[in-house]
Formats: structure tokens, C-alpha cells, sequence
């Protein structure tokens, strides 16, 4: 498998101005994997309760997703709630219920050791560390944090940080990584932190991609009609990660195209509640998306 | 004179988080005119009071900008007062005296009626009707306005919108003009309110442009240390029209190239007060950093 993701499943219940949805299938690897899986193969690894739905397991593996690395522990899934307001950005955490989360230990099955591309999503650091130091040799590992470990565990996220090659962020947790405001700043601090590169993405006014010689900025894919902004930054990452895994590549160039891909398998997530709109997504589809975007930003 | 400005000569006092600077040269004609003046020469057309000091009618001299346009009214010059906190995109005007502005009728100089590309900085409709009616056939013309005009002369800025080839309006004005929250979406409803063309800024965040086939947007040029963003919308317009009529070209591929100068001539320009990172600006200068921002949109 060329690529492996460490993460959440989650069962979430949404509230947006427009509906709410209760317990729809969610979590950090869920989004990522079925995003990444529209690009190359994928493994997953993550844990879930005795109630995880035998369906929801059952989709992932049509997507294409590996999911011998999902345990299934006893106890219940992790839960989610939350609520966006008006403005798509502002975000409030209603409840979250850790469950079987709390003792997550993850473990690497065998055969998925040697992944060239990792994705280390949002988990505590000390997770992320365990599962890192459990894959032989990745060519491009990248990692995904909140403002919980920002806050409660900076120190393990520093030693993470000086382990990957990549960080993605969104600029709430840029600003409160590092201290600065400005958000190129902010970008140049997180690179003294260790990763060769960091992602920075602004929601609806795009993303850029900062490291070594490489200064990338994009305009969000313009998406007229959000329904649920749940799981957009994990299918970017999906995207990103997934089109690095396909071509093999991690070089600027390919960078900069990932930055795209990513673009538009958010742009896709954000479209639907829970991973309604990335499960039928075709490549086809998505590259379609791309050069429409392309055409956005071609000078 | 291929290019031709109509709007305000001030004089302004600023303060921001790090620094006060009271009454220096500003005003929306002054800034366009000199951002504009480093592509192309280009007139102005605008009025200050007795008091406006003959140095700063030398300094636009010197900038290449063509004065005959600007009238001396007995008075006192335009003065504006504005403060900016820590986010440079939350402005609070502190005082307005419209002073000489207040009777401004504005006159075309014959010599200038044949301008080919014009522009109505922001003012009255009434004022940018009257500037627009003595200009004979304009190619191009695009026009600013503000808040104030659309809450209370909505139906005469409606009435403007009908002739001009563009409008330029940040993320703010976009959505009071059409109470849609969703900037695409603003921009779409402006678009059918006349124009053919609609140029969208949003500050930090970049800007783009709508129309007939065109879709194409930007990032801003990271500026690391904004000073004062005075004028920064205004020297935005001024390197955009500038390079338009330096082309002689409004086509969909110099429309694309404009929105880099315009980014390129704000990033500048807010890099100091009033108009002092502009006044020594060259064109290598502003080439240079061109092609920096080239590099880090191009896919």
C-alpha cells in the first residue's frame, strides 16, 4: 500500500443554519481515506466501538479503503457535535464523547509498515508519535493538529513536528501555533519548527503551501452552495495526499498540483453532509474540477 | 492621454496600531494617478481647496500625472481621519470634512475628453455620472464607490452601473450592494446589475475578477509589514487600469495580467503612508515582484 492514514472514525451529529444530521459517519481518517481513495490505494488505521455500523465499514471498503488496521475495541465510537453559524468559519463543539478514543493505541498491521506516504491525522501528538515510529520508511509523511494539542501538548507536538515533513493547519491554528497574526509569518515560524513544508489553509480565501524554495498560493474552489463544512481540511489532506501517493512524487511541482487536488476534494466534502458527496465522486469528476480551477488561476 | 482619473484630492490623518501620521497627501485620484502614472501617462481630474500645498500639485507633476484637471476652489482641501486596528482590514473613520468636495462638479479638460481609458475613483454617482457624460468614447471605464453611496444613492449608483464596463468593489461593498453573503455569488448578482465585468477584493486575501467567460483569481502579494493600507484599493485600481492602458487591451488575457499589476501596486503601496513607497516605484521594481507573484500562482 503506498499510502496509510492514522486517525479518527467518528459518528457526528451536525447543525448548519439550513439542517442537522444526527450520527452520520464522520472522523479525520474516514474523510481522508475515501477522499485519498479516489487517487490511489489506501490504508487505514484507526479504532472504533462494538457499535460501529457493519455498513459504514462496508463503504469504506468499496472505496477501495484497506481497513485491517480499523480495531474494533470494546465500548462505543467516538461521538462529535457541533454547529456552524452563519459564516461557514466559525465552528462551536457541542459535545464530544471520546469513548473508545480515549485508549487509542494504534498499531500498524504488517503489511502496511512499509507506506511511502503517511498522513498522521488530527490526534494527540503522542499518538501520532506511536503510529509515526511504526512505519519503516515513509518518503512523505505529513501531519494534521487542533488547537487542543496546541494548547495542552505542545511539547509532544514540537517532537512530532521535528519528525515529519509536512504540516497541514488551518489559520486559526497557525496564528495560535506560533503567536504571529500574519500568516506568511506564521508559516516561515512553523517551518523553523522542523517540517520541510507547511499547508496553510483559509477556508473559503484558499491555501498556500510554504517550504525550502517553494511559495505556492491558490483561491478556494468557488463552491456556491456549502451544506456541511465537516471533514474539509481531512479531504483535502485526502486529495493532496492521494495525488502524491499516485504520481510517486513529493517534489515542488507536484506539490503545487496536490495543492489543487486537495482544493477540489474539499470542494466536493463541503457539498454534502458526512462523506455523502466524496463516496460517488469519480476521478473523472474530480479532474474536471481541476481544470475548471486551473482556468481560475491560469495567468 | 490614454488614461484619465476623476476623484478626490485629500488630505488624511492616520493611525494605526504602531504609528500616527497627520495630514498627508491622500485621496482616491491621488493614489490611482500615481500607481497608474508607473504603466502609462494618465490625467486627473478632481478639486482642492486653497490651502492644498504647491509641492504636492509638484509631486504629481513630477510622476508624469497630468494636473490640468485639478481646480483650485476657494476653501479648504478634502481631509479625511481614519484609524485601523490590529486587523488591517477593520477601519473606523474618525472624521470627514468634505470641505471643497462637497460643490465638486467636475470638468473634464477638452484635451482629456478622449480619454481611452477612464476611471471613477470613489465619489458621489451623481459626481461619476457628470465626469463619465464628458468623456467621448471611452474603451474602458471602470468605476469605485463605498458604502455611503450605496445605503443612501442607490438608484443613481444603479444608473452609473448601467454604463461602465467594471466595477471594483471589496468583499464589504459586495455584499451590501447585493445582500448576498456568498462572494461569488455577490458577484454574479452585481454582474446583472449592469457592468461586464467585476473586480472583487478582498484585502489579505486576494482578489478576483467575474465576467462573461472570465473567472480568474489571485492571492495577494504576502506583504510582510503593512504600514498603513491607505489607498491600497485605489493603487490597486491604478496598476490595473494602468497596464490596461499602457496595452491599449482589455481583453480576457490582459484583464488576467491587470489583477497581478493591481495586487503588485497596492503591495507596494501600503508597505509605507501615503503615497511614499509609490512616488520612487519603477516599473523594474514592480516587474520584479510581478514576476515573484507569477511564481507563486503558477501551477
Amino acid at each position: 500500500m503506498p499510502l496509510l492514514v492514522v486517525g479518527t472514525l467518528a459518528y457526528d451529529t451536525i447543525e448548519t443554519v439550513y439542517a442537522r444530521r444526527a450520527e452520520v459517519l464522520g472522523g479525520s481518517a474516514t474523510y481522508f481515506a475515501i477522499g485519498a481513495s479516489r487517487f490511489a490505494p489506501v490504508s487505514l488505521v484507526g479504532v472504533v466501538g462494538e457499535d460501529f455500523k457493519p455498513g459504514d465499514l462496508e463503504l469504506l471498503k468499496r472505496c477501495g479503503v484497506d481497513t485491517r488496521g480499523v480495531e474494533v475495541a470494546k465500548g462505543r465510537t467516538f461521538r462529535w457535535a457541533g454547529r456552524y453559524e452563519g459564516d461557514w468559519n466559525k465552528r462551536v463543539t457541542l459535545e464530544t464523547q471520546l469513548n473508545v478514543l480515549a485508549d487509542f493505541d494504534p498499531k500498524v498491521p504488517d503489511a502496511q509498515r512499509a507506506a511511502r506516504y503517511l498522513f498522521l491525522a488530527n490526534a494527540s501528538p503522542e499518538v501520532q508519535l506511536k503510529a509515526l515510529l511504526q512505519v519503516e520508511a515513509p518518503a512523505f509523511t505529513m501531519i494534521d493538529t487542533m488547537n487542543l494539542w496546541i494548547e495542552h501538548a505542545r511539547d509532544a507536538l514540537y517532537a512530532v513536528l521535528r519528525k515529519v515533513d509536512a504540516i497541514v493547519l488551518n489559520d486559526e491554528e497557525a496564528r495560535m501555533l506560533t503567536g504571529e497574526k500574519n500568516l506568511i509569518k506564521a508559516a516561515a515560524a512553523v517551518l523553523g519548527m522542523g517540517p520541510r513544508y507547511v499547508v496553510l489553509k483559509k477556508g473559503e480565501h484558499g491555501a498556500f503551501i510554504m517550504g525550502g524554495d517553494l511559495h505556492f498560493a491558490i483561491p478556494a474552489y468557488p463552491v456556491e452552495n456549502v451544506v456541511d463544512p465537516t471533514g474539509a481540511g481531512d479531504s483535502f489532506a485526502g486529495g493532496f495526499m492521494g495525488y502524491l501517493a499516485a504520481q510517486k512524487r513529493h517534489d515542488p511541482q507536484a506539490l503545487r498540483k496536490a495543492m489543487l487536488y486537495g482544493t477540489i476534494t474539499a470542494s466536493f466534502c463541503v457539498q454534502a453532509f458526512s462523506v455523502e458527496a466524496l463516496t460517488p465522486l469519480t476521478r473523472t469528476q474530480i479532474d474536471e474540477r481541476y481544470d475548471e480551477l486551473l482556468q481560475i488561476v491560469t495567468v
